[in-house]
């Protein structure tokens, strides 16, 4: 990999952002659908620093970026130079290489933001780029196009989903009050938020207590999620997940009532519902082995895993090392020390046991503040 | 009223900002010093534009500011501007009036950011300096030069001190594990950060519980508060006032035995402590009444009470209605459902009866989170 500049020359610098920008730009608009692919984007400009051809890819199945763009470039593509924010494939998938792609079109220079994540594979679309005489620069805004891919990263590389675990909290970090009221904690703003969350995850993750208390449908209802150009015409609805180990969630609960199916994650071998699926997992201190299911949700190739759950299962996930990230909707209320705190943990007798986080993000969302923080492994 | 511009002209609008931005600027040096005084500043500009003089009030029994920057600005006061952050007094106190002062020297304008919130006084100052033939322009800046004020304001219009709950939390809202450990929650930047609004106020105000439990000091540790061109050769001490109702604190309490005096509020009518001071007050629900207390700290001239408690003062003071402004620097720590949650308050059967704030500031200081929240009254 020596003759791979991992930094452009100063005089292409501000260019190649420039239009890695727009790669990246083009990335996001998949981030609802491409699931379990990743967002790539892809820019082809020509010699006079021209757009020639652009393109993202949208779902599985459906042309990689490269290919749109190129499509769009036809003969301009010639000598012109290929912005992607996901080194190109080099293998027959259900698509064929974008690489050979990129040759035949005859693309002079490629500028890559970042290696495929997956060990197996990574560093081979560059190879055969640079076999055939293309000049590569890789490692353009690495950071900008990872952050759009954080859940197909992680499980390329540990073969496990991203895991958010989120929060509505109140400023004394209640989720409800001691009668179970949490409804509505943050403001509408923030649930809007929670909305355009679920759209983009592959799965959404309960307990059954949620379910029990809140009977929650945890779909993407499009009227809340105010998503502008959803580039599908039907919004595609995330998986839901129960994990509930004994099997005793109400057979009249919303989730497995509607067209969408639900998997429960149970212990119980004898649990059966029509039209939803039974995941069966072993159990762990007599519930279900979360580590088990989260390598499960894995092989079924999901990246993203956005969890909605009370402090139960919430402190569980964390416990067991299981969170990547936590997103706090924390609204400017106190509700007082009789409230239920937002995470049942053990009873530490020492502040070095306590959870320490690191806050990646902070905004105001409404009258809430939305802050995410990073989860130490 | 009606000859006073409440806006400048377009044509010096820019001009009037910018000076009063100078002068606010000055009357922020006296915020360690000047109470139970006010922050002021004053600058004074010729017509060309150029600053002759500029002065800000240091502490009670000083000059006034507008005093300070006549004195610099002699006779190129004559025909000048005085831009002054509080309107001018009109009577004598400990010094004579400075509306008599400004016209004396000849001034030609005055720009005033606020009147006087005292009602007694309010427009006396502005009337004389008409009566002179001055041009008076006030409200510019209004908001910014209140924000300095803030106590002033608050004890001259309602006779009690703007009082100030501050609380070092988790992310999770709670402030010590359930043995009661609680150092550190917060970094060492948050703390100095407490040591510099120990500074600015008259009083410390905390309970026997966290005297009992903590045995702090609560004085200002100048190599913690870290505090850049401080006034005056020595760090002026706020009054420590603990809320002792039952008069149970030890008496080698560190607070009781240093060179300072601490102020003990007790309903015990037996209770003698040598070398500090006992302010005996009627009792509420068997404590000491918050109510009574506030409005004694008001009569003793406090401007800015700032409190450090426990979660029965904060849950206690927020109930009485007596907060005007929290101010919690959030850890991001989680430590979860056994630890002690930051206010003690009712049990809630309904979150329209939880408490509602306001968000006014957010920012980082070191690893946390410094959020300021207004408390509606």
């Amino acid at each position: 990999m020596t003759s791979i500049m991992k930094l452009a020359a100063d005089s292409t610098l501000s260019q190649d952002y420039f239009w890695m920008g727009q790669a990246i730009n083009l990335a996001r608009k998949g981030r609802f659908t491409t699931s379990p692919n990743p967002n790539v984007g892809c820019v082809i400009v020509d010699d006079k620093q021209a757009c020639v051809g652009s393109g993202y890819h949208l779902k599985a199945g459906a042309p990689h970026a490269e290919v749109h763009a190129l499509e769009q470039a036809a003969e301009k593509a010639h000598g012109a130079t290929a912005y992607v924010t996901l080194e190109p494939c080099s293998h027959f998938g259900k698509t064929p290489p974008c690489a050979d792609a990129l040759i035949n079109a005859g693309i002079k220079k490629v500028v890559i933001a970042m290696t495929d994540p997956n060990p197996l594979v990574s560093g081979n679309g560059i190879a055969k780029l640079q076999q055939a005489g293309i000049e590569v620069v890789s490692d353009v805004m690495a950071a900008q196009a990872a952050e759009l891919n954080k859940g197909f990263i992680k499980r390329m590389v540990q073969g496990k989903p991203f895991i958010t675990v989120k929060l509505a909290v109140s400023l004394d970090g209640k989720v409800a009050l001691a009668n179970g009221k949490s409804q509505w904690i943050t403001g509408p703003e923030a649930r809007s938020d929670v909305h355009r969350h679920r759209a983009q995850s592959c799965a959404v993750l309960t307990g059954s207590g949620t379910v029990i208390n809140d009977d929650p449908s945890l779909l993407v209802r499009p009227e809340e999620a105010k998503i502008q150009q959803y580039p599908l015409p039907n919004v595609r609805q995330p998986v839901r997940v129960v994990i509930d180990s004994k099997g005793v969630i109400p057979v009249d609960s919303q989730l497995l009532n509607d067209s969408h199916t639900t998997v429960i994650a149970t212990t119980n071998q004898a649990l059966q519902l029509d039209g939803n699926e039974i995941m069966r997992l072993p159990a762990y201190n007599e519930k279900v082995c979360l580590a088990t299911l989260v390598n499960e949700l894995g092989k079924r190739q999901m990246n993203h895993v956005w969890v909605e759950a009370g402090p139960g299962l919430a402190g569980a996930l964390l416990q067991a090392g299981l969170v990547d990230e936590l997103i706090v909707y924390q609204a400017p209320l106190i509700l007082g020390d009789k409230a239920v705190s937002m995470m049942t943990l053990p009873d530490f007798s020492d502040l070095s046991q306590a959870y320490s986080l690191t806050l990646a993000q902070s905004r105001q969302v409404g009258s809430d503040t939305k802050m995410t923080f990073s989860v130490k492994a």
